[in-house]
């Protein structure tokens, strides 16, 4: 398990195959763990069937069942690597917990290996048709889920607008970092979170829309 | 010339160097010209000093005078190719200018090579720095200049309110169209970008900022 999750474990040291029966949860635990900690030291590159096998003792026929390509392997090791630095607070302040959530993503994305690792998964998923699939699948679209969640849960409290567009404030918010990061390379600060936050809030017109 | 752009021209056909002395600018034309074929054709892999150099008669050692890299040649002769499709009109009107300019954008993604285009360079950037470097450089952040300076104008116009962060209009208009593209894998259609636009100017929070 890659160190920024918060489960504490270490890879699996030695690479031959353990026999004992594990329950299937904690294989898939040890085979996403192992791949995270490939995909991390060595890039998307390293993240093989055979490395992964090698380095968490199962068997590469029990990960192919799992994931039918290195790459969705890779992606879904890559969102269990991240989500706990990603989750979202509920305060009861919509502002404040997309400042705290975004503060957190552009700290992950600047200060640890994560940056490097969604920049290349990425950019090979925009040549690679089965890794842009499971990247989509596995990882970009289930935290838009997860942000709409939150966002919703602030539209019920009052504080979005009944019809705010959350999926496009998901674009607006995190579409907008990676656009810095992708095709800027430009680092995300705080200032410039909040910047955005405020502005997918409250516009930039000189009035309110006449709603 | 790409068909995307308005001059008109074609591919020079024959391989053979002209020998005629042709003046820097037109040479430079033609140099884009050939590399845009290529790259819309073939994809960027096509785009190396040898054929361009083929296909345009200009000596590579010309061609290297002007771009150290194919990579920041490719990445100039895609902004040629696509900047008369991007421009903006100045119509008085900044939400009618975005329209129309960020539709253009969208079809030119969705129904042109273009978009398998700049999804490949975009892609190919995040792992070779040289090629991120350019792409910056010669287009993304040329394209942003564009863009801030028509926000610029309605921002005199007190269209935008005069704190109104251009910058990050850019990242949650464009940006947005490319967190779909390269991200979550959906077509930005003009319904979507109508949502966009009115969310970059009036937010989504139940009330207006106390400003």
């Amino acid at each position: 398990m890659h160190n920024m999750s918060t489960k504490t474990s270490e890879p699996v040291p030695q690479a031959r195959p353990r026999r004992g029966r594990r329950p299937a949860g904690q294989v898939r635990a040890e085979v996403l763990a192992a791949a995270a900690d490939l995909l991390f030291t060595s890039g998307l590159v390293a993240v093989t069937f055979d490395r992964v096998a090698a380095a968490s003792g199962a068997s590469r026929t029990t990960i192919y069942k799992w994931w039918p390509t290195p790459g969705a392997l890779a992606a879904e090791s890559y969102l269990s690597s991240v989500e706990h630095a990603l989750g979202f607070s509920d305060t009861g302040d919509i502002r404040a917990d997309l400042r705290a959530q975004l503060r957190a993503f552009a700290n992950l994305m600047l200060n640890t290996p994560a940056g490097r690792v969604i920049r290349e998964m990425i950019g090979a998923a925009q040549i690679d048709i089965a890794l842009r699939d499971a990247l989509t699948t596995l990882y970009s679209h289930p935290r838009r889920d997860d942000a709409i969640r939150a966002l919703a849960r602030a539209q019920g409290r009052g504080q979005l607008r009944h019809d705010a567009p959350l999926d496009v404030l998901v674009d607006q918010l995190w579409g907008a970092c990676y656009h810095r990061m992708l095709l800027l390379n430009e680092p995300v600060d705080e200032t410039l979170i909040d910047r955005m936050i405020d502005n997918a809030l409250y516009g930039c017109a000189d009035r309110p829309h006449n709603r």
